[in-house]
């Protein structure tokens, strides 16, 4: 696995901006990874060989986000044995639950690893996919779990802060 | 379109008692139908060669019935410019409105024409195709109109019931 | 079908701008509709009338929006055995989900082709209309296949612009 | 309001099980009633010639009863400008929401008064007819009154009941 | 019926922008009414006596308006056999779904007359309480079916300017 | 609090089987209870003097359960500022979304604790009353302790079978 | 109970702002509170150890406070036996309906009483606490009567101030 | 990685019949692995002790299954950073829909991977720790690669069989 990427495709676009989450924090972990626009209803076919390729060449985990109807993560799950990683994204009128639903209730034999809607699950596709890599990989295992203390360490300085507060009050 | 035909395509064979409701009002209209087990997730590429193949022989409309993350309506219209019926399967324990969410949210240009979850859904889905097909077919026509005058009048005869029984009361 | 249209009715003119999406799109496919607002409970009868008029003046495709307790389309429906597409509006507290349910669960007999809530319905209302009327105009046909590619087009275009955002990083 | 009565429209005689407690109750007021099978999508205009007549003949409130799209209650109270009361039928696989959405959320000026899903709405709208014409009935009146009394006094004895079983344990 | 009267009771005073709705309409109907601030939950006495109070004086219908759980139409109901209409607000972070449900379940025997979510319903109560009013009332009758016609006539209007704008683009 | 005792008030007889689950729990806590068959909507006027009379008497939580617009916590805490514990039943069309909105979704300043949907809300509506009991009750304190490490010595129990039959497989 | 005091937890400092709420009242009130950021997925053992800590300390009652998968409260409730007070914070995609059934769908044995989504549940959880507290603790009693009573009034003044407003129209 | 297994935590032995479709999919791809029933709220220090001792003896992948509130998954989570997959269970009255929430509405940082509701699921979270641990053991991915290909040619022997029956039509 000494090659291995992460390969992020958004159904669209107008996703990038929920995406650089889950870019920075594999960026972070010093994962590679690709970025694509590809769209399960309007290039098919270059999802699928997109998938194909990726495969070959050392994908370990697929990210799919898409909103509304949301097929493009079971779509590439349908292409590949490789975990697939699916974002439900909000935005439209249903606020993400279609996508969520579109997303997550997949028939048996073709999971998809779904996280929250929206940016929630933008970052926890990243971690999710670290968590993955670092199983092989004690370098992003290192990384992950000194992120977990960060991230517990940031929460009891936001606690301290508050008792600063409360005893100014 | 004299050899126009509706292909009915169906994720899971369980659902095939759903769609002999769609069958047998095809079949009552003298509509010609092909009906296949195919799996937008399972078995993407029959799914693929299968929907461009019937739209050379002549398919005219496509039915996909599917339950869950339902995406087969929506890879079938990912892969032709028919109009394409999407019937949401009711059954796990959401009830269908997973499979509704996921067949009827889809992307601008790429339409899906939902009809009603579970058996209302099976039989609209052949009335909806026979409308279709009658728009060109004055013989399909004149049988979608008398079975609308039929249903007319079945509903008549249930209140001239109606009427009798309460009468007696 | 040479005089073919397509009759667009919407409840009311505050859903106008959601349906000059649906304008626009039928005309960039050369497709002669009609557009009115008429209201299934405030004008009932302007309704009925209209849809068998328009039905007689070789209207082959009805498409209904409507928001909130959205009966348009079925009432359209009701009226007539052209195919008949719902467009469940949002804007009201309940986000388009109680439009969607009043649109699509049409009882067995009487189709109403419902498309997603809001913006991404009101184009593919058009984009289902124009598939219909391309089962028998060549030249629609023609211009619904060229708009689909380019639309997978569009995708991949965003996708390289995208890939040397990412070069560039 | 001497010949004053009750108009209840089922959309189908499925429904007529549920509508022996509206008729039962008001029959237990001495409440004229008339029950008829009609349906807002098979039989419109069954249904609007029906409404304007009833209403000629002295119908003072209308009773809609309908499941999945239930656009019946609505439909009536387009055609009359009397009360109309709906009740949402449960049964389909949405169990009765795709009914209430589509019975409550009637737009400005075309009120439907909305009862509860199913049994108990079946009883309430009796109950609220019963209310309305009570108004200028003082003999429905005293029987509503009388009524509330009693169900008043059968939850004490049953309360009763359960103080004895107590008791006993 | 004389000195009927509506009686309009809202749980909070936020919710005087949304009933002012309510208030004009009756106005323009030459209804009289009262309106009041009076809570379920906060002032259940004021609500009980007052209830009590205002049908001895003549009140003929009584008009609930609540959010979140909304109990004040069920509450008013359960002191009076006069007709209640229930309107439940939005606002809150359930956009008003807890209001709705909190307020047409009621159980069999005390029915609230509920109309749509928010703005809607809050024209509806009037409406419907006019027509409730118009079944004795003649003059009343006659403002409410001049209103509907005028609404029918204000949709007609607007188709008109629809077409002109069609015309000239 | 030495005469302390919890009342249990239940809208409807037929909820009486679920609430033996909160019954049988306070018994064998030693808790007195008091349980009473009481509607906010068919006896308001006993549910208020009661709970006042209750209060009075050394009631010191109270427990509301109702399925529908379950209006009964609220309607007790309306008339006390003794904690008031809210059970959602289930059993109608909605499942008992409907009794938790309307439980839960209390305004400022009338709280409901609110438990789980049916019989799980059951059985912890008499777990809180004897955590509440507990802060001043050394034995009940002892005794919810107790309960608590054998719910955790019976999850063990039950795993340790599991393990037994893994190791038979 | 004389050292007794009100544990606040919140899971993310975020929810600051809405749990001013809470505090301001429990101050109001005079009962102590202690108040800490703390998470039940990034400081697990914060959570374990200081709910151990406070309750030994004097904590009577707990608040816990998150949005999304809020396991807070029920974190907190599975650590002790003190009464746990759930407030479900709104703010994501979903509204606070994640939070509200992962706060209040707790199972049988660890119960978590919960309040209402957002800024109403923040206000009804210092009253709840209050409450428990006022079961011993007179002058609280005291306070929160006093509270409730002003609370009515205040309904009353702006009843006042609406019949003033409607007097000048 | 040599070592590596699967553990499967279920909060309650009632949900063992659906977690053994997880356990006998794992046993047909020849990964080893342990269940336990483990209670996120009756149990968690269980919980807390046996995920950090799994993770030392070389667990890969925890599968942490329940319903209602379902916070284990969570839970295993919020101490480990190896992959944790969540199973929604249904059952309660909400048919698994707050398990749904309560499971995937995960706060960055601390992912779960969640599959599908009930069977679905429990099947799939099997699929996708075989896919997780297939990136390391090639026999597992050429296990999983031959159980798609079967799936999928199960699902074309099913329409064979289709085919032939509608042949005999």
């Amino acid at each position: 696995m000494s090659n291995a990427f992460v390969s992020i495709i958004m159904g669209s676009d107008s996703d990038l901006p929920l995406l650089e989450n889950t870019m920075s924090i594999l960026k972070g972990f010093g994962i590679r990874y690709e970025a694509r626009v590809a769209s399960a209803h309007r290039t098919p076919d270059v999802v699928s060989s997109y998938v194909a390729d990726a495969e070959k060449r050392g994908c370990a985990v697929f990210i799919g986000a898409a909103g509304l109807a949301a097929h493009l993560a079971g779509a590439i799950a349908a292409r590949t044995t490789r975990p697939v990683i699916g974002i439900p994204c909000d935005g439209g009128p249903l606020s993400g639950i279609d996508a969520l639903y579109s997303t997550v209730q997949m028939p048996g034999g073709i999971p998809v690893a779904t996280v929250a809607v929206g940016k929630a699950g933008a970052k926890n596709a990243a971690y999710l996919a670290a968590q993955i890599l670092a199983l092989t990989d004690p370098e992003i295992d290192a990384k992950v779990k000194a992120d977990r203390k960060a991230a517990s360490e940031e929460v009891m300085k936001k606690d301290q802060k508050l008792q600063e507060k409360l005893v100014n009050i």
